[in-house]
């Protein structure tokens, strides 16, 4: 029987047998290994075994492409921070804070190339739909980080480019996951496509909860800093809308903000909480999740298959959606 | 009648089409048509499309595929610019310096992911073939990178692990870009393999005939300046092979030289090509360019083919290993 765990090991086990090939030069090879080491929770992969798993007892065919989503995915964080100056990932040093920038590039590079060896490592019959779905959903990813580094620099992002944005950075792939594992397990493409419509509003229901609990969570649980998107004037659902709504002394508070008048953080972030609770912002960011979230779980549910198959999906899906960091 | 020049339309054609496409957000795609549009020889698609022409009169099924080469190769340009600090490709500004560098790591990335695409816009039976070797060649070009920046801290590079370095970082992309030709034009695998060995060995001669012009060009015709690589150190065929021939007084200026203890440059070319000159080097680089090309010629030969219809691809080859720059 499938579980979390089962599937960490799976994907770990596959990881393991990579690390046993040459590897040679070492300089490209080790800061992979590197990050794919670091514990993340290896959601994506996951969602394809769990997703062919639906459809067939034997999930051996989902193996290698749930492994080359994990390693796409690593791929896109080692450029994003890169890109996005971060020194830390999952705390600990990221591979250009590591190593240097050039080996983040090229590392990062190899990675993506592991990534389509592993999704052609498959029956032949299969390899077409999974690679157009895998080159769409890669190629969307990148578009959605263009996205999201243009919207730094714009004050005027309207809630649907936001929702685009974060649909292309973070759900295709998890909705691409899904489908591929589907897919795997000779899924009919309809339902298929009902996981993959699953997995896209999941994506957007748990990004906007990432955007709620960086203002809203508990200090005491949430791993990052309370209000640093605030800080740091990140276009978040809750800033958008905040725009949107606002008037008059509100508005001139979000200005001042995102134009950097306030220099006090404490008082920058404390400040514009309050100009979200004026304007009852949890409420309206809290319903937009369960809207999400709701659909998602109607996807879910009208998957042609028994429901007691869909109940390690169904709980790995509340899990990602009750978390409080 | 396939030429030079039909096979560059047919490949800058298929890259109109592409820019034809949506290409949002546009901070994404223009970096990608501008590189694209700098005019390289477009020799990698060229040995596709001349290759499946060898094997069938219907080149079609090749011009995706060639398109993915090319766009390929540029992302390796583009991404190997940024790691070597290179201002300048083809006399225009690379896309690091022409934008920044976070627009070149992602532009590059979704260039690999289009090659990737375009290589899968074929039919379902030949996916699998062409894919497992350009996975693998496009791995082994990054491997080639990363040889290539170990051995710029290294004064012991040996000559075998030199031409494994050039054979990875340029010519398996040669001898892939010839070899998925063969296959789209579907050549029996042993006739196909035999082209590979053509564009590797071929790839090799290429490698160190331009280490040796840029020693021993004529300065009127050679676009850089001559005795480039001697004033930066760089390990080519002509530096290994001296250190590797040098006894005391010779070894002694090699030594200076690579430690950086002869500040005046123009004294530096001129001192380590005295001892090249005392050497015999330009002649046993010769020698090995010779090797190697003729190497490629019996490849080429071998093929079971009619020798009419290997024209174009042997006139290709002797225009690349006659020029002067």
């Amino acid at each position: 029987m499938l579980s979390l765990n089962s599937c960490i090991e799976i994907i770990n086990k596959e990881f393991d047998l990579l690390k046993a090939e040459p590897n040679q030069p070492a300089e490209l090879y080790k800061p992979i290994y590197y990050v794919l080491d670091l514990t993340g929770k290896r959601i994506r992969p996951t969602l394809t075994l769990m997703a062919c798993n639906l459809f067939s007892d034997d999930i051996s065919a989902a193996i290698k492409p749930a492994a080359a989503i994990e390693i796409f995915h690593n791929f896109t964080l080692v450029h994003d921070d890169m890109m996005d100056n971060a020194i830390l990932r999952r705390n600990q040093p990221t591979i250009h804070a590591k190593w240097d920038y050039n080996v983040a590039i090229l590392s990062g590079d190899a990675m993506m190339i592991k990534a389509y060896q592993l999704m052609c490592d498959i029956d032949q019959e299969l390899i077409k739909p999974l690679l157009d779905i895998f080159n769409k959903t890669a190629l969307a990813v990148c578009e959605g980080q263009q996205y999201d580094m243009n919207f730094a620099c714009r004050n005027n992002v309207h809630l649907d480019e936001y929702i685009e944005m974060i649909a292309l950075k973070t759900s295709v792939l998890l909705a691409a996951s899904l489908k591929i594992g589907a897919i795997c397990g000779h899924a009919p493409e309809q339902e298929a496509e009902k996981l993959y419509q699953f997995g896209l509003n999941l994506g957007l229901a748990f990004q906007i909860q990432d955007d709620y609990l960086d203002v809203y969570a508990n200090q005491d649980v949430f791993g990052k800093t309370v209000g640093g998107d605030i800080a740091e004037n990140k276009k978040t659902f809750l800033l958008i809308k905040a725009l949107e709504l606002a008037r008059e002394e509100h508005a001139l508070i979000l200005q001042k903000a995102i134009n950097n008048e306030i220099p006090d953080m404490l008082e920058k972030v404390r400040l514009v909480r309050r100009v979200y609770d004026e304007l009852n912002i949890a409420q309206v960011t809290k319903d937009k999740i369960t809207e999400y979230s709701n659909k998602a779980f109607e996807f879910l549910q009208s998957v042609d298959i028994e429901d007691t198959r869909k109940m390690l999906l169904l709980e790995l899906a509340y899990d990602l959606m009750k978390r409080k960091k």
